[in-house]
C-alpha cells in the first residue's frame, strides 16, 4: 500500500478530541508501566513473520485450518518460553494469561488455541484438586509441555447438570485400578478443547463406583494416546466433534471409553480419596472445588466480554468516522455516518458498557482473590456472594457484549458481513461464551436463588453482604421526585432490582401458600427470576461504574468523558427498560422526555471524542485484524487487498467454468 | 443408522397434541393442493443423489465450496427445466421462486445460489426497464441460460445512497457507444451475487453523461466476460470480494471499468433514452422503477424472515422436547428442557412471530399486486403506502427473525453452536437481509417519513389510507380501563404507535420553531422516529394477526391454537415494551401482574402443542439439514454421525502430529 497516509476524516477526529488519549490508554491498561509491558509483549510476538498467516484461514479447508493452528501453536509456545527466559521466570504466568485469555492470543490464533485447556483447565484443576505428590508430577510434565492435556467433563447428554454425567470409573481393588466405561452414546465426552487430535492426557470427570456404590462425580487423570505414536490407547474412542459457528481451531473433541484402566493414583485425591482396598474417604468440603469454575467466569468478563467488545467498537467507530453516506442537508455534501443520531445510538452505549464491564471485572477479580484467601483460612462466608456475582456478571456481560458486537457489525452495513471486517470471528468467540462455562439463563437463576434468600434475610432483619445491602434500605426510603443525576440513577437502578426481586419472592410465596410445590413455584416464576437477577447485575454495574467515574484520579478532561459515558450507561438502560422504572422507581410519563433529551445530549457530547475513546483502547492493527478498523482508516484499499487474497482470485477464470458452467450454458436448455 | 425409531418423548408429544397437524400444514401452505405440489417438488429435487453433498460443505476450502456449488447449480437448473417440461411451462416461474426464494433452494444450496441474481434481479430489471425489443432479446437469452447475468449497483463506497454512485457511462456519439469508467477505488462495484467468477453479463447502474452533462443513474447491460473463454473483456477488472459470515457460495464479486465500451442499444430505455446524437430524453416517471426493489423486499418477509425462522423453531422445539437436563424436583428424574418456563419463553413468542410474519407477508403480497396493477393504469395513490409498509415490514421482520434464530440457537446450549445444528448457516442467511436491499434503520426512517406526513394530514383533516387510518381516530377516543382481550391489545398497540408518531412530529415541530433547520431536526429526532416506525409496524402486524386468527376458516381446535399464539404475540411485545404502554395506552402498574400472568398462562397452554405446531410447518429433514431437529429425534446418533464426516476424523492420528506436535512435545522446553 506504499507509504501510509492517515484518512483525513480520522485525522480531523483525532485533532478535535478533547482529552489526552494516552491518559485513557494508561487508565485502561492499569498504569503506564502496564502499557509499556503490553506493547513490548505485542512487539515480540506480533512482529514474528513465522507467526503470521500466509493465507487468511477462512480460505482454508477445515483440516488445513487445524494443521496451521497447530503449527502456529507450537511456535507460539516455544516463543513464550523464549520470552520468559529473557525476562525472568516470574512473568511466565502473566504471559500465558495474555496469550490465552487476552487480546494477544486472538491476534495469533483468532479461532482459538488448541493448547488452551492445558493451561486454563488442566493445570488449575490438578493444582486445586491434586495431592502434593500428584501436583509435583503432573504439573511439571504439563507445564513443560512434555504432555498436552485437556479437561473432559461435558458429555453429549449432559452439560449444565453435571450430577447427571454418565461416564463411570469403577474401582477394581484386585489390580488397584479404575476401569472407565461409556455406558451410553450420551455418555461420550463432547466439547473439550484440544481433545480431538491434540492432547494425549485429560482430566476426566466420571461417576466413581467402589465397593458397589456410586459416590458421585470425581476427577481422574487419564492417558488417551501413546506418547510416541499418538495412537489412541486401547478402548479409547476419540475424534473431533466437527465444524462450528466459530472457534474452529480449538479442536473440540469427543471421547468414549471401553474398559479403559488407569492406576488408582491417577484419581485427583486432595479432597476425596479411594484407599487401595476400595474404601471411599469423603471430601471435607465440596465448596473447595468451586475455585476453577469461578476463576474461568471471572476471566470471561474481562478477557472475552469486555475485550472483544472493545475490538468491535474500535472497528465500527473508526469506520463510521470515515464512511460517508447520504446527505443530512441536500446539496451539503455527503455525511460521515457517525453524524447520524441513530448511528451514535448504536455505538456509544456499547462504549459505556465496555467501561462498565471493565470496572465490574476488576471488582470481581479483587473479590475473587480475597475470597480465595479466606477459603484457605476456612472462611466460607463470602463464597455465596462471589458465586452469585460471578454467575450474573458472566451472563449479563457475555450477553451484552455479543449483542453489542452484532449491533456494531450491522452498523457498518454490508461490509461488516465480510470476514475481513473481523466481526464474524469476534462474534463467534463471544457468543460461544453465552453457553459455555454455565448457560446464561441457568446462571441467572443461580444468582436469583441467592437474591431471593437475601431478600428473605433482609425482611427478617438479618445481615446482608455488600452487593445486596440495598435490599434492606430500598423499600424503606420513600420515593422521591425524579432528578436527572447520576446519584439518582444509581438509586433508581437499585429500586428496580429490589422491586423485581420482591415481586418474585412474593409471587413464589403466594403460590406456595395455595399449595404449589416450592420447586414448581420456582419454575413458574423463573422468567421473572432471571429478569430480577439481570436487574440486580445491572444495578451493581451501574453503581460500580459511578464509583469508578466519580473517583478516578484523572485529568478533568478525561473525567468529563468518563462521567458522560457513565450517565449514558444509566440513561440508555433506563430508557430500554422504561416499564421497570415506572413500576418500581417512581418515574412518571412527564419525566421521560427530559431523560430522552439527557441521553441524546450525551450522544452529542460524546460524538467529538468517539474516535479518541476507541483509540484509547489502543488495540494494534495486528490484534484488530480488520480491514474496516485499522488505525490509518484506509478502509477501501484494505478491503480490496483482502479480497485479492482469496485463492479464487488467483486466476481470471476458475477451472470450474470449463468443467461445469460452459457445458451448462452451451446446452441449449 | 438402521431402521428409524422415533424418540419416545417426541412420540408422546405428538400423541398429546390437541389439534390436527395436517390441517395446520394445509393452512400454512395455502391449501391441500399447495401442500401436495410442494411435496412433489421436494421429492423430485431432494431425492436426486447428484444434488446431495458428499462432504458437508463446511469442511471444504473456500474455493472447493464455490466449485461444488457451481456443479450443483448447473444440475439444479437443468432439473428445473426437466420439471417444467414434464409439468407444463406455466409452472416454471413458481418453481424458480420456490428454488431461489424458498425452502427448497436452501436444502440444495444452503449457502446461496450463484445463479440467483439472473432470475431475481437481472430478468425483472430488463422486463421492467427494457424496451420491448430489449426484452425480446435479453430475456430469452438469460431465461434459457445462454448467458448468465447479474445486477451491479452497489459500489465499495455507496450502498444505500444510490445517488452517490460513481461509476460513469459517458456517451460517445461518434461511435454511438457508452464508455464505462471507474474513476476511483470506491466506485468499484462490490457485492453483486455471481459477479465474481460466474456471470458473463450484468445490468450495471452508472451515472449517465452525455453532451457534457450528468443525468443521474441509469441501468445498462454490459458484457463482462467472453462467452467462449470466460476471460474478462479488455478493461474489465473483476473478481470475488472474499469470504463472509455466511452465503459463501453466492460468489459476490467486484467490478471495475477502464474505458469499457458498449453499444448505445444496451442502455435500458423503456423510461429514459439517449438518442443517437446524444440527446437525453427524460423518463415519464421515476416511480415506475420502484417495482423490483419493492418486489424483493416483499419476498424477503416471507421467503427469508418467516421461512428461516420456522426452520430454527422446528430445530429448537424438537430438541427441547427430547433433551433432558436437570431436575425441577430433586429425585423426580431429569426434565425435558421444554418444561422450563424460561425455555418456553424463549421459543413460543418466536412461534407467534412466525405466524404474524406470514400473515403480513400475504397482505404485502396482495397489496403489491394490486398497486402494481394500479401503477399500470397510471394510478400512483397507494404507492407511498406500499413503499412505507414494504420498508418497515422488511426491517422489522428480518430483525425479529435474526434475533429469534439466535435465541433458538442459544436455547439449545452448546450443541446449537455446531454447524451440524444448521443454526449458524440459518442465522447467516437472515442477518444478511438486515443490511442488504436497504439497511434496516434507513428503511425504518423512510417509513417514519410517511408516518409523520400522515400524522400531519390527519391533523389537518385529510384522508388517510388503510394502514394509517388509526392516526385519525386514536387521539380522539378516551383511554379506557385496561382489559385483557385481543381487541384491547389491538387498540393498545395502535395507541402506542400513534403516541410515538405524535411525540416525534411535535418534537420536530418544536425544534423547527426555535430555528433548527428541518433536516437537522429530523436527524435529532431520528432515534425516536425509527422507534415510531417500528411501533407502527408492530401495531400493523398485531392487527393483521388478530384478523387472521379470528377469521380463519379452521377447526375449533386449530383456531384455539391460533388465538393463543396471537395473544402471545401481543402480550409478549407489550411486556417487552412496557414503558410505551404506560405512556400512551393508559396502562397502570396494577394492570401488569395480570398481563404477566396472561402471558405465562399462554406459554402453559401452548406447551402441549409446541411440537405439533412446528410439525405443522412440515419442513422435511432434507430441508432442515439439522442433526438437532430431525423428525425422528435421534439427536445424539446424528450428532455423532455428523462429527465423523469431518475429514480430520478419517485417520486416528493426523499428519500434523508428526510434523509439528511431536517435535514440540519432545523438545524439552
Amino acid at each position: 500500500m506504499g507509504s501510509i497516509t492517515i484518512n483525513k476524516d480520522l485525522l480531523r477526529e483525532r485533532q478535535s478530541c478533547t482529552f489526552n488519549v494516552l491518559e485513557l490508554t494508561h487508565l485502561w491498561d492499569g498504569g503506564p508501566e502496564k502499557t509499556k509491558e503490553r506493547k513490548e509483549l505485542e512487539k515480540f510476538f506480533l512482529d514474528d513473520p513465522e507467526l503470521q498467516e500466509k493465507i487468511p484461514s477462512e480460505y482454508l479447508s477445515h483440516k488445513e485450518k487445524y494443521q496451521e493452528a497447530l503449527r502456529r501453536s507450537c511456535l507460539l509456545f516455544k516463543k513464550i518460553k523464549e520470552w520468559s527466559d529473557t525476562t525472568g521466570c516470574g512473568s511466565q504466568m502473566d504471559t500465558f494469561q495474555n496469550i490465552l485469555g487476552g487480546m494477544l492470543g486472538s491476534a495469533i490464533l483468532p479461532d482459538g488455541v488448541p493448547f488452551a485447556l492445558n493451561y486454563v483447565m488442566f493445570l488449575p484443576t490438578v493444582m486445586g484438586q491434586g495431592t502434593m505428590q500428584q501436583q509435583a508430577y503432573w504439573v511439571s510434565r504439563a507445564w513443560n509441555c512434555e504432555i498436552m492435556c485437556t479437561y473432559a467433563q461435558t458429555e453429549l447428554g449432559h452439560g449444565t447438570f453435571i450430577r447427571g454425567l454418565e461416564t463411570t470409573a469403577t474401582y477394581d481393588p484386585s489390580t488397584e485400578e479404575f476401569v472407565f466405561n461409556s455406558p451410553t452414546l450420551t455418555s461420550y465426552k463432547w466439547w473439550p478443547g484440544g481433545l480431538g487430535h491434540t492432547c494425549n492426557y485429560a482430566v476426566v470427570v466420571a461417576q466413581l463406583y467402589t465397593k458397589g456404590q456410586c459416590h458421585g462425580i470425581h476427577p481422574f487423570i487419564v492417558q488417551l494416546r501413546d506418547e510416541e505414536t499418538h495412537m489412541p490407547l486401547p478402548g479409547i474412542k476419540i475424534g473431533e466433534i466437527g465444524s462450528k459457528l466459530g472457534m474452529n481451531t480449538i479442536n473440540n473433541g469427543y471421547l468414549g471409553f471401553e474398559n479403559v484402566r488407569i492406576p488408582r493414583e491417577n484419581m485427583l485425591m486432595k479432597n476425596s480419596k479411594v484407599l487401595p482396598d476400595g474404601t471411599y474417604v469423603n471430601s471435607p468440603s465440596d465448596k473447595l472445588t468451586y475455585g476453577t469454575m469461578i476463576f474461568v467466569r471471572v476471566a470471561l468478563v474481562r478477557g472475552i466480554a469486555a475485550a472483544y467488545l472493545s475490538k468491535a467498537l474500535t472497528i465500527a467507530t473508526r469506520y463510521s468516522a470515515l464512511r460517508k453516506q447520504g446527505e443530512i442537508k441536500p446539496g451539503a455534501g455527503e455525511t460521515q455516518i457517525l453524524e447520524y443520531r441513530t448511528q451514535q445510538h448504536k455505538l456509544f452505549p456499547p462504549m459505556a458498557m465496555c467501561f462498565a464491564m471493565r470496572c465490574s471485572a476488576d471488582w470481581l477479580w479483587d473479590i475473587y482473590n480475597s475470597v480465595t484467601a479466606e477459603l484457605d483460612r476456612g472462611d466460607l462466608e463470602r463464597l455465596p456472594e462471589l458465586h452469585a456475582m460471578a454467575c450474573c456478571l458472566k451472563a449479563v456481560c457475555t450477553k451484552d457484549s455479543a449483542k453489542a458486537i452484532e449491533v456494531c457489525r450491522l452498523a457498518t452495513g454490508g461490509h461488516g458481513y465480510m470476514n475481513s471486517s473481523n466481526f464474524p470471528s469476534t462474534y463467534g468467540m463471544v457468543t460461544a461464551a453465552e453457553t459455555y462455562e454455565g448457560e446464561n439463563t441457568v446462571l441467572l437463576l443461580q444468582t436469583a436463588r441467592f437474591l431471593v434468600k437475601a431478600w428473605q434475610q433482609a425482611r427478617s432483619g438479618g445481615n446482608l453482604t455488600e452487593t445486596v445491602e440495598y435490599l434492606k434500605t430500598m423499600p424503606l426510603q420513600p420515593l422521591s421526585l425524579w432528578v436527572n443525576s447520576l446519584q439518582h440513577l444509581g438509586i433508581a437502578f437499585k429500586r428496580v432490582a429490589a422491586g423485581n426481586i420482591e415481586t418474585c419472592a412474593t409471587s413464589i410465596e403466594r403460590r406456595i401458600l395455595v399449595g404449589v410445590a416450592p420447586e414448581d413455584a420456582w419454575n413458574e416464576v423463573s422468567i421473572q427470576l432471571a429478569k430480577a437477577a439481570e436487574t440486580h447485575c445491572r444495578a451493581f454495574m451501574m453503581q460500580i461504574f459511578i464509583n469508578f467515574a466519580t473517583s478516578a484520579q484523572v485529568s478533568p478532561e478525561l473525567k468529563k468523558v468518563l462521567i458522560e459515558l457513565c450517565e449514558l450507561y444509566g440513561t440508555y438502560f433506563l430508557l430500554d427498560n422504561l416499564g421497570d422504572f415506572f413500576m418500581y422507581a417512581g418515574l412518571r410519563s412527564s419525566d421521560v422526555p427530559s431523560i430522552q433529551e439527557w441521553m441524546e445530549t450525551l450522544l452529542h457530547k460524546i460524538r467529538p471524542n468517539a474516535v479518541g475513546i476507541v483509540d484509547g483502547f489502543d488495540i494494534s492493527d495486528a490484534v484488530l485484524r480488520s480491514a474496516l478498523g485499522a488505525y490509518d482508516g484506509n478502509v477501501y484499499e484494505r478491503l480490496f487487498a483482502e479480497a485479492n487474497k482469496s485463492p479464487l482470485n488467483a486466476e481470471p477464470v476458475d477451472e470450474s467454468f470449463h468443467k461445469y458452467l460452459k457445458p451448462f450454458l452451451k446446452s441449449n436448455l
